[in-house]
């Protein structure tokens, strides 16, 4: 079977074999809507619920370590079990962050209604907003919102719920997959909203994930936080950390198709979830509101702590992402960012290479051919490496580029 | 005796009484001139040349603590002793670094030249150099260059001197001003560059300060330390930190008057030094490569860390930053900063007051009249207070916006 990948489409993502691509339709169990509330001005689909109607649904969660969380991410870690979420209800537009007790209770009035819509308990129903800090939450529109939502739940309203849960996102972020197990094929999708506040922190983002495979809540847990590991924690976009940022994955079992613990098929489930995860990071990197090109920074050296430090000084550098913005192979912001990280070591023997060309050694240019640096700098993707002093430790980062787009965008949000 | 402040303008720096402010002319003692010598293609001045010929000047330094800093920083800390520095020369266009050993020796020759020019040993001559990363430096215009400038050396070349040291830089950065003490009156001038690669560490930018004052080495130092501390320390244009920032305070005592160490003459010199700092640094931050605005961000709570953190926090992000430039009273912004720089706190009971209006208080938004914070956003210097849980520790930065100008100036600086 030839199978046309038009979302995995990063050179950077390794696509498994026994992975199908399907132009939508959720894993069996799940319902989704997406509808428009009147939250946004602009009338676009701003209320987004998702069901699954499997009562032994297992699931795991992560969310921003951020010390002023949004009222839906105090209150899914107060009083949802996270081991088994049924149903999200996800508004746009209004994070209901700094809104205190009152934004508190609004978040718990969207739980409750939500649960009556899904006919599970409160309990079982997580609940996020995305959008602007510090305005009371319109929480009668969002109730009539989730009305309308129940109404509309469709085995493939996947598409409209992920409309829904964008804000500045250029682009939709959703993927299907069926992924063929030796114990049978089970279906994986996923939809995620980005753009701005996206840095190497966890979760820093909203993704949800469905499938139908018959997960344990350990699996989910450990699935979830393996993957999560490797793609949202490995970008920047501005180096923020949000106050919203909610990853679940829920597993209705429904296929019948059972994932046990350590064994071959979890291994399987994993890899295709993590090229899933992995591509919707990079989409989100792309789309890093306005972003032109997405960086790979690899570095390589004698210490865990440093060569993370390092790849994050120069993923978050707003010099290292103007040029790359700018398509300039201007290798000096790289050895200023790794410079900075790592005071008091001068002179640091550091090596730079871009896009495999070697352009400084041992902490001095190296004679190259400047154009064809040039060229290899104005593609789409374009990967750096670091090499510090020392050996055994590599890691690296994904990060988006810092353009005229991100300006208009974010020097008139609320106007 | 009136004066007009035209250099000190802002309203964040207390001018004192005994400071009067004069149109040029450096203090007895100095000579400085600024000449081109081709480094820059476009022509403009880009080699400054500064001499005292007391010989029993004094001084003190401050540098970069990257780990790459350039040959003309390594040098200086190796090779000049920096209580004594007599000359110094300086080339923008480039910045000499990730030059490795050919750039360590060019750095040598600049110092041997200027030494010959300027008729002191090879020890007491301060070489910095700034502008592109990892390109060889021209040596032999440079060395033109300093003969050139041997013959322009001028009592009030200053200004020159000041253009010659620029290379973003939209608006000269120099001062000059009386100092009326006890013993008697001196002077004090200064010349700074800026622009990008400012952030709140010592030092990171080029900044020249002379006196006729005579200061014991250990009083250079002090002075040197505490006004660096509560000026260049406290400003973020985009959080980075260059691979060449040098501060030099050079004393030659040709006015016959003397500052002793705990006398009210030097409390009054180091105000007066103070006022010139801070509005440099301010210049620097207004000048943030193609800043609009000017933020001062104030935060109070329990911890000198912690406040110290979240001030970076938010004078770095660049959400707040673009925020600023577009006159967008967005403090969810700010909100979202404090919260990423205070991981697992949450809900922390946070306070936002713009420009004396609370916006937010103990977490929540506060009911506060948005026109007037609109209209109180639109100014040239924004203030943002930060109230933390508890209480004791203050600290302040400030800060640029992050605006097109920006992204047009870096996404195409080599190019």
């Amino acid at each position: 079977m030839t199978t046309t990948h038009s979302f995995f489409r990063s050179r950077w993502v390794e696509v498994p074999g026994n992975v199908s691509e399907l132009p939508g339709g959720l894993p069996r169990g799940f319902a989704a809507a997406g509808v428009a509330c009147g939250i946004k001005p602009s009338g676009n689909l701003d209320l987004g619920l998702l069901v699954s109607s499997a009562p032994g649904t297992t699931s795991a969660a992560r969310f921003t370590r951020s010390g002023t969380q949004s009222a839906p991410v105090l209150l899914c870690r107060e009083r949802v079990a996270l081991g088994g979420i049924r149903a999200v209800v996800v508004n746009s537009g209004n994070a209901n962050a700094a809104t205190g007790r009152p934004g508190f209770e609004n978040a718990v009035k969207m739980q409750g209604a939500a649960a009556l819509a899904s006919r599970c308990s409160e309990g079982e129903v997580a609940v996020a907003s995305t959008g602007v800090i510090g305005v009371p939450l319109p929480v009668s529109s969002v109730m009539t919102g989730i009305v309308r939502a129940t109404h509309a739940l469709r085995p493939d309203g996947e598409v409209d719920f992920a409309r829904a849960i964008r804000t500045t996102d250029a682009l939709d972020k959703h993927a299907c997959i069926d992924v063929a197990l030796e114990a049978g094929v089970v279906r994986l999708t996923a939809q995620a909203k980005g753009a701005g506040m996206i840095s190497p922190n966890f979760a820093t983002l909203l993704c949800f994930v469905q499938t139908d495979a018959a997960l344990s809540v350990e699996t989910c847990d450990l699935v979830l936080g393996v993957t999560v590991k490797r793609s949202f924690e490995r970008i920047s976009v501005d180096g923020q950390l949000s106050t919203s940022d909610t990853v679940i994955l829920q597993a209705s079992g429904s296929s019948g198709v059972a994932i046990e613990p350590e064994t071959e098929d979890e291994v399987c489930f994993g890899e295709a979830m993590d090229a899933v995860m992995r591509q919707l990071a990079l989409d989100i990197a792309r789309d890093g509101e306005g972003a032109r090109r997405v960086g790979r920074v690899i570095v390589r050296g004698g210490g865990d702590e440093v060569v993370h430090r390092v790849a994050r000084a120069v993923a978050d550098s707003p010099l290292v992402k103007t040029a790359l913005y700018g398509g300039d192979p201007n290798w000096g912001r790289i050895i200023q960012a790794v410079g900075a990280a790592m005071p008091g070591t001068a002179p640091l023997p550091v090596g730079v290479t871009i896009e495999g060309i070697p352009v400084c050694t041992r902490g001095q240019y190296t004679p190259h051919d400047e154009g064809a640096v040039r060229r290899a700098v104005q593609g789409d993707e374009i990967e750096y490496e670091i090499d510090l002093p020392g050996e055994g430790a590599e890691t690296e980062l994904y990060f988006s580029d810092l353009g005229h787009e991100y300006v208009t965008l974010n020097a008139e949000y609320t106007t």
